[in-house]
């Protein structure tokens, strides 16, 4: 079986990591959002396509998510005595040592599609991670700070200023441009499913789709579309997805996430039981929807979730 | 009093922090030598101005010599991981950050002179540190591996292989056509006394020296110049000075470096007292020569030797 997964950061790469658990045997490729990628003292930074790399490759920080395990942070205490910043983002030691390689190899003029797959080579995954394009797309968001309004990168929204003001607008700048990476568009039109994590459906699957080409390969595959909720009881399970749902007028329940995607793209909608209520409504919206439980307390309970996806997955298939 | 320093890493690392305690109202001028200078990994690594800036700075590794203090290899360890080397290098954490805030700089358009002058606002070394010139300049070593004759990077000689092969020749790539840093000139115009610390007399004094301009100006400046022998016994005090004046025909003698320099340069040299013999042939050479314990054991044993150095000086000017 051939799966696609659309993923941004950790819910997608802990979902991912359940997801190898319940269909070992499949083949799975990972689009993985490069929005909120970042240039920080000259380096390439992609936090998404990271975490997923570390998560699946055993190098993570398991209880902040982000970031490898074992780290230090001399590096960015050294940056800071200098003077040099910005200070918000944690850059440790051993994670330095990939956005070095990174920025080296693209240097060299490797594109990054290239470039990720000769750092999985290191972190071997087990799914193929290719990122959504090897062009520059950059979420910006749009606030008013200090009386004025302002554009900002998605990571200084999110984790400078913790989503703390609202975001007027949320804009994948560069992606009306961007191309998919070679093979992004191979996959999707030779998979067998299609699933969206309960990633941030803006700032991470949106981002994704919001390549040309991409939403429309996916409509037109033909094999079941599945999601799963990131809002549980209207509250995002983590993260500060509301934030930026408000600012494309998305309401911050599980149905109207579902709503938002829309009966065109998706075909399967995973609700937490908390939210059984809503089945009816996102059902009601032509998408076929289940309640069950959809916290990554562990990676039996994502292993669980995956495959009440696939199980979704299927029933729409046999429909 | 004006004090200009020419200055390689370690040896001149340590005698400045002896001048300093023994001469605190004067004002020194270090002129670095930049000719080891290498790119690893995208970033611009100054080796000799960066073991002056932590040494005076209160910032190096004082058992080795070189590097931090507290510091950390993990950066280094996660680029062998990745196969990315090379890694016979030792940039730690810490050390990283002076690199990337360099690298950072030069790319937008600072001269060396004003990037080092920058990173010393943090370490506040206590002397003008000045790197010889803001062009390229590369200490490449002509050596025979494996049974061919190559020209390798200076620290590929020094660090990788130690220098374990003779060095057929040492040429400091670059320097004909560099100019001396802005301030250079002035410093050595303006100079009372000019010092050649116990550095290496090929790879450090002799590459500064290579750069136009400035072995003209301390030979015109009038001012008394006086060395300090790096060769203790037929033998350097540290490093393997041996191997490069091997390399330009100079045996491995106080006397020899000393008539290397030449009394169109040196009109004063000091010369460890176990070599008290050599004083005499020194002298027939033209250069006024003493000697005084050479051995910089600890900051005061350089700040006597800094001493010594500054006698000869008075007394050359008076004779």
């Amino acid at each position: 079986m051939r799966i696609v997964v659309l993923a941004g950061g950790i819910g997608g790469a802990r979902f991912l990591r359940g997801l190898k658990q319940a269909a070992q045997d499949a083949d799975v490729t990972v689009i993985g959002n490069t929005g909120d990628d970042i240039h920080l003292f000259g380096l390439k930074v992609c936090p998404d396509l990271d975490t997923v790399m570390y998560t699946l490759g055993g190098g993570i920080n398991e209880e902040q998510g982000w970031g490898r395990s074992d780290e230090t942070f001399h590096l960015k205490e050294e940056l800071a005595a200098y003077g040099v910043g910005p200070d918000w983002f944690g850059l440790g030691d051993r994670d330095f040592a990939t956005h070095i390689v990174r920025t080296q190899m693209l240097g060299a003029g490797f594109p990054l599609s290239a470039v990720t797959e000769a750092l999985c080579d290191r972190w071997q995954p087990g799914v193929r991670l290719i990122p959504m394009t090897d062009d520059r797309v950059e979420t910006h968001v749009a606030v008013e700070l200090d009386g004025e309004r302002k554009a900002i990168h998605f990571q200084e929204y999110w984790v400078r200023l913790r989503a703390s003001v609202p975001a007027q607008a949320v804009v994948p700048v560069g992606a009306e441009q961007a191309k998919p990476a070679p093979g992004v568009l191979e996959a999707i039109g030779e998979a067998d499913v299609i699933l969206f994590p309960p990633s941030n459906p803006v700032v991470s699957v949106g981002t994704i789709l919001a390549v040309p080409g991409i939403r429309e390969a996916i409509a037109d595959a033909g094999v079941p579309v599945v999601g799963l909720s990131p809002i549980v009881g209207d509250a995002p399970v983590r993260g500060m997805a509301d934030k930026v749902l408000a600012a494309v007028g998305v309401e911050s329940t599980a149905a109207a996430v579902a709503e938002h995607y829309g009966s065109g793209l998706l075909d399967g909608w995973l609700v937490d039981t908390v939210d059984a209520a809503s089945v009816e409504r996102v059902e009601a919206a032509g998408i076929r929807c289940r309640a069950v439980p959809l916290m990554m307390t562990d990676v039996d309970a994502a292993a669980r979730m995956a495959g009440e996806a696939l199980t979704l997955a299927e029933e729409v298939r046999t429909a």
